[in-house]
């Protein structure tokens, strides 16, 4: 359950920036490094080099992708840093993996930052692990805390078509990014399955296990809203902001992503109010049920208290009671009780509580 | 009930912007091309022509509009977005029929994307399709998803009136425009009469299926808010914005669409504020009738517990209980019955709890 | 009911802009024509008027205002609108009834749309119409769906006045917005007044008919916003643009009505939220009155029940019970009945629940 | 009651602007004109002057404050007005005793009205009265509706320093709104420390009364507001523009007195929400009241009813009933009742229903 | 109870602005001095020096960094700021320890104000104390109302890393901001790990108690929100205003700081809505178990009634009721009995409401 909320950082006030200390869940997996390079006639692609080795530039007209899966070792970025010159704030930020999204201009490259999600199939939770973006001239690299098969399908396009192996780093760039916001897609498309047919089962049969996972689905919106909300800006700020890292033709594409992350937080937005709208007709639902139930109470009371009572007069012992000697006395008073509780069913009828609604 | 919220896209995140994959519902009647040739002196018109052929625009001084009623042929579409050099993200889009509405400048033409509506009789909901428009020189493409009477209408008048043909693209783009918009009003015109029955309704005798139609109606306005209200911007800056493709006489008409797509959001937003004000109502009456409930049971009780009390008193079997023995006891008694009823009565009464409210 | 929530466009989807047709309630008032022309030295005024003699401008350093009571005919709205050169989107936005409050610069005059409002003293709803100004040099035309005392006052105020006839059109159109602005506060009191009113009744005695009298007043308040609001706009590009039409002695007073404007926007507001805290007052009052109709049941209930079920026991045939012939038994199972009930009620007393709250 | 809401306005929609009216609260107090001048070396003061003389600058390098207490006298206010060539507006602004905070610039002054106020002691109302400043070239003009001490302070510092009699109107302005503005902080003082005793009261003991008293604040919360938000952005543009009535090092002290301002705004926002959040807590608590008296209620029928059912059987008078003639029928059945009563403790006890909660 | 809503301010309204007066919470602790004066090269510390001493700048490159843990003693704040020249506002705003943050360019220093935080771990309430910064050239002195041990590890870094040595005032400010920024992510990890342990017990066995703890969580971030958001836009102007007294370098790393306290912000709000949520959920569950108690209510009612009738009627006394003297009618009476309450039962199962739900 602390999951999002608020995530510890391990880093101490006080201490100095750019201290390197990685604040995400402690994982042990082995980090995965690999190294694409490729230009418009070739393409290499290596896996588990040496993290020193990446950081010099390939020879030649070669654009260097570099993948990293597993950001929990400071030593590994730190030698990736100081190798390519990173600004110590952003070893840092690669390192606290509960970044808000957002972008940074340095002089030699653009640092990124956004959110990767994905939905636990067990807990419908969605999950998110940070993705870090450094793009250089002919130089990207992601950096990842988990290995994730989203970019997979990205490298079989750089392998299999030449038309996008012409295009430089910042298309990768764009390519992730595009990957990731459309991935968003898939885990709307999940969740708002889910919320429509809990909305089914509201409308149909509610229970309060209804009402939890409204509210579970209230919390998981809430923290997507967080995760993509200052996304919106990094991507305008990429589409839009002159830099000599991002070509005219790549912010064509960029401005396309920006439209998609608008409609993601448009869906989010929409399946929240749903989401409200859904605990007014629960709580609705709620009052209406205890209508119901007050109902058969108060119907059951007011037929039957008045011919208790009445049994209970003729019940009493007192020895001058001329009515208990007439014959036909019993039958008459058993009448008279059918025809105060008929007539009671009838005024409820009339009231219109006996009828379902 | 899936209609409307998150829709299924069909491009799996990571493949290359401007794969052609259709991602609407699927449709199989069959694709409508109509190609309407004029200027002021001359009109033609032809059903069912080639798509290769129409992207040859006509000789002389010929204003082409091509009316494409069905979208669901990625390959048609190709061919006509090759044929008049499109962006291939300007194709993808086309096709993605669950586009936010929006307009793109491209050299030689502007995309537009908007959604028309129209409200389903049968179930009361608001149905969509995208609306997608070509404008360039002397050549507007109108793409919707099915078939639709709506532009009937302005080819008639285009064939009718000779002011109109005078003028050229942009002016034939508004009076699409233009016409969707009013159609907007048309939609919100019923739904309006719809909730102000349900409104009616709700004050005379609510039910449980009026709060289902509440939540109904509301579902509704927050999916007309998302479709119209990115269409705001999209229209201000056709109106305001420098371009070549329209001209500043057009301009003066698109700024009146414009307010008319104010007012439609104005209408959704009233409509929305008052189906909030009826859910309060709705609530508010149901705890009313809860309070009307509990009075009657709670009245009942009060009257025929005493009463049931006493006579249980004279119904025990004590040896000594001289008042049974007495001749008056058991009218005096029931007097006393009728007596504590009455004044239990009289105090509700008093209390206003057997007055109607 | 149908009133003002979304008011029915006779205008069919796709028709040309600029068909005048008249959208508003239909109506057989005779329309009438006023013509007052006026410099500082003289004053003329004619009824009954001509509309295309109207349309000619006096000779002379005269400055005509043209009142027209009555809009529901679009004949006698093209004449006058041919007459004096209207772009016919303005003509038909003097026959379309429904328009928001807007301003729109045209070469050789400036149109203004905003809404008057009375006051219905029976069913205490706010109902508008549409006021069109047309500010030209020398010319002001005021068109109005009904006849109304308003602008009597400023026809008064004119012809005593010479100061006031020293100035020209625009100073007479500031006056006109003027008294519709003040008119504004006028109905604001007076609903103020009955929703103070209202405030009071719901502290002293709610009942079902006072929330529906706060959703009436909610649903006016939403009307009236939605009146108003875009006047805001309207005036305030009257005070503050640069305009041949309007002088900047002028603006300086219609600075003025824009401070009036957004008074009445704030006096709106509060009474909005007001209501909004009201409608809380009511539904606690509702939940208390529960509480204490279910307090009268408990004690009932709590008291009697015990006591009844004593009695029974001594109802009870079974041949041994020796009690039954106990000589005091009868007295000492009344006192122990008696003692019971106090207790309870003892124990009620220091819960609180017989205190009234 | 009818305080604050919307004020009476005196004057009839349709009169002429400058129109001189006083439409505040009829009173009757005397009005007192009070005229201090000063400069580094002297000062004097002289009470009741006339205003006719009052309009007559001081001659040498005198800065003239004129305190006017009381602008219910119309022929004052032009007196004074014409003296000192007043825009016919501002002197109806001065009457017009219920405007929102503004400032205007004419040409040879500015006039800036803003709300004093004060907290009724007995009914916890805050009472406002309306400020004018006319602030001119050596002369500053406050008018006030109703005499006050709270500027008598200022004059005392005005004998007492010299340093501050160096200074001139511009920072005599300041000092006074400095005074307003600081009192706003002691009213909201004694209104915080109400709604705090009231927080404590709703957690201790909550009564309908406390509703009522949260309601009460909440309306005064947004009276403050509506008075205090248009403060904020005259205290700024007299803070922030160039002017030449107001001197740069005077600017330093607006600054901070701006930011009072909006900490008084933050205050008030933080007391709504916070007695927003009461209200909740009320309803929350009548809703956990309705349960106890609700399982008060229950656990006595559940209890009572079974054993009453079993004391009815046997109380049954049909001859063959075997068990009524053995001879320990009678305490075997009530041993059975106890421990039916007891079980049925037990369960609820086991439930929880039984400790306090 | 009264920490932070409203402050009391010692100040009367109308006196002198730059009055010092401590308005504060009354202390007396001893004012704590410490004077740490460094360079590359040198660094030297000394506690409890003279304050006239402090104000003398030390001799050659040395930047100073002048901490004060204490500001209750206004005569020392005054010895301070003639020293150093302030402006007299400078030294009240320090003085009065309730001030939002803020910053303030004066010319030859820059002044701003912020609030430390930490959570009081008995009563899990936010306590805030103000902090004030004078950042001159070579200069930086802190002000604090109570000491704190946040700071030290600054100065053991300074005392440690000679890289940090290097750096000047404008850096040691960032690094003090930046320590107090951290720091509010530890108080709001600890708030969030409360608020979702009372979300645990919220779903587990919600409680009164639970509400009024969701009403202290709601309070505390009402005050957060309050004391954080305006630091939001002092940093975002040190990080971006031009200023001699900040350099680009710094500035590089102040930008840092304000994505965390965007962040911070962003948690703060996230906590909000999650804990209006639970609220909500709260609400319901009240609502659920009511509806519990009552299908409890019900259904001993719905059973034991309709008995209680039958056994009362065969307790009736009347001489002629022939079923009294059938042998079997007795057991056929029990039987008819158990059927009914078994049906009425099964009726209940049908229902649903025997069913734990």
């Amino acid at each position: 359950m602390s999951r999002g909320l608020v995530t510890k950082r391990g880093k101490k006030p006080g201490t100095a920036p750019g201290t390197l200390i990685h604040t995400g869940k402690k994982t042990d997996h082995p980090i995965r490094l690999r190294v694409v390079d490729y230009n418009d006639e070739t393409l290499t692609a290596a896996d588990g080099v040496d993290m020193a080795a990446c950081a010099t530039l390939p020879a030649g007209k070669l654009t260097r992708w570099l993948r990293v899966e597993g950001v929990h070792d400071p030593a590994l970025i730190e030698t990736l840093g100081n190798g390519i010159n990173l600004h110590p704030l952003v070893m840092e930020d690669i390192l606290n993996t509960d970044q808000r999204a957002k972008i940074e201009d340095y002089d030699h490259y653009v640092y990124l930052v956004m959110r990767m999600l994905h939905l636990d199939p067990d807990t419908h939770q969605v999950r998110s692990q940070q993705l870090s973006l450094i793009l250089g001239e002919q130089l990207l690299i992601s950096l990842q805390e988990h290995p994730d098969t989203l970019f997979d399908q990205i490298e079989t396009r750089l392998r299999a078509g030449k038309r996008m192996r012409f295009l430089q780093s910042d298309y990768l760039a764009y390519a992730l990014v595009d990957a990731v916001v459309d991935n968003y897609f898939v885990v709307l498309e999940q969740l708002g399955e889910q919320i429509e047919s809990l909305e089914e089962e509201l409308i149909a049969h509610p229970t309060p296990a209804t009402l939890a996972r409204i509210h579970h689905f209230k919390r998981e919106m809430l923290l997507l809203r967080k995760s993509i909300w200052p996304l919106r800006e990094v991507i305008s700020r990429l589409a839009r902001d002159e830099n000599d890292l991002v070509r005219r033709e790549t912010q064509v594409f960029l401005r396309d992503v920006y439209d998609h992350t608008i409609h993601v937080l448009d869906i989010v937005d929409t399946l929240r109010e749903l989401l409200v709208g859904m605990l007014d007709l629960y709580l609705s639902s709620i009052s209406n049920r205890m209508n119901e139930i007050m109902k058969v109470l108060t119907i059951i009371a007011t037929v039957f208290m008045p011919l208790t009572f009445i049994a209970g007069v003729y019940g009493m012992n007192f020895e001058v009671m001329p009515e208990l000697g007439w014959t036909w006395a019993y039958p008459v008073v058993l009448v008279a009780m059918a025809g105060i509780g008929g007539g009671l069913m009838r005024w409820f009828w009339r009231k219109g509580w006996l009828r379902q609604s």
